[in-house]
């Protein structure tokens, strides 16, 4: 399990929920243990069963493992901040969806390929997390050179780019570190929950 | 909780997995029973927690609560198609994104805000199931007629609506309403999942 009792974390929910969503978060201290490809599959299972249009499964998951040859052209496609730390993550993902869906015989332009994207992103993080490991998302990678590089077919998108391994145990981190690896924290409900309709004024 | 042991089921995991993701599936046939606010807020606090690029926590939710004034304007929002089970549900909400996000002092584009969302909408649906409730998404409603009955901002997307609600017991179908009401399949992980990139014949 990944819960902590020693990491000190701002996370507290104003309305009772499943701890797994505190739990989940995205380090930067890793440990550069290997994630076992075994245990990738266990997160790409979960990532199976969500919800999609039209059952559409829209999402695909690409993924280098540590210690193999396509894990230096996985760290090559991330930006230079990015690769500083995910080069101590023990695998790297890139998550693909497919714009279009089948329906019927046809197949039309999907309206929620990126939601239903993020819908897997998320079960695949709680999954690792279960398992003891942590995903960081990145935005920050190079988006033009990994089209080729990942031979990314037409009409797909690249969503974003994921590292997965092992945190650095709060007792191990420096001081410096410390001050950075703890969970961040979020805007109240209220920020962003409206019956009715968004208001008048905003 | 939600698990249900009567309720057939074609979902096997082919690698080991937390039980709560074969456990989210979307019903069709709900009992009609109000959904309280607070259980909704829990579900609002699971979606809180979710990642974001640069913590922008793109998600926007709007909710309408069955037995309020707002139940059957979100319900006319929807088609024709959907009304017709939603009506049996006890909360309608929609999920909508912002699509630009601050970066330091300026507002830019944010290129995840829909894969965000889905993030969100994904805890939603796990926290509904934890609490006995079950969701279902839509992508079928009025998206332009949705734009101004709920007064949604510029730079904003309207991603998915939900139906929120307790699903009728197995024991309680009908023989029709059986061969509909069990949760759906997907595709393996091997069709979905691939090592150093798409493969050169994809």
């Amino acid at each position: 399990m990944s819960a902590e009792t020693d990491r000190p974390s701002p996370r507290t929910p104003d309305h009772a929920i499943d701890p797994l969503f505190l739990e989940r978060w995205s380090p930067r201290a890793f440990t550069g243990e290997a994630v076992p490809e075994a245990d990738l599959k266990r997160m790409f299972e979960a990532a199976r069963w969500s919800p999609s249009s039209y059952n559409s499964q829209p999402w695909r998951f690409l993924y280098a493992l540590r210690d193999t040859p396509d894990w230096s052209v996985f760290l090559d496609l991330l930006v230079p901040g990015n690769r500083k730390w995910a080069v101590d993550t023990g695998a790297l993902v890139f998550l693909v969806s497919n714009s279009r869906m089948k329906v019927g015989d046809d197949l039309k332009p999907s309206a929620s390929h990126s939601l239903d994207a993020g819908a897997a992103s998320l079960a695949f993080a709680l999954q690792a997390n279960r398992l003891g490991w942590h995903v960081h998302g990145m935005g920050g990678f190079d988006r033009e050179r990994a089209v080729p590089t990942l031979n990314v077919p037409e009409h797909h998108r690249i969503e974003a780019a994921y590292a997965v391994g092992r945190a650095v145990p709060w007792a191990e981190l420096t001081e410096e570190q410390r001050a950075k690896e703890q969970p961040n924290a979020r805007r109240p409900i209220t920020d962003f929950v409206h019956a009715g309709g968004f208001p008048k004024d905003a």
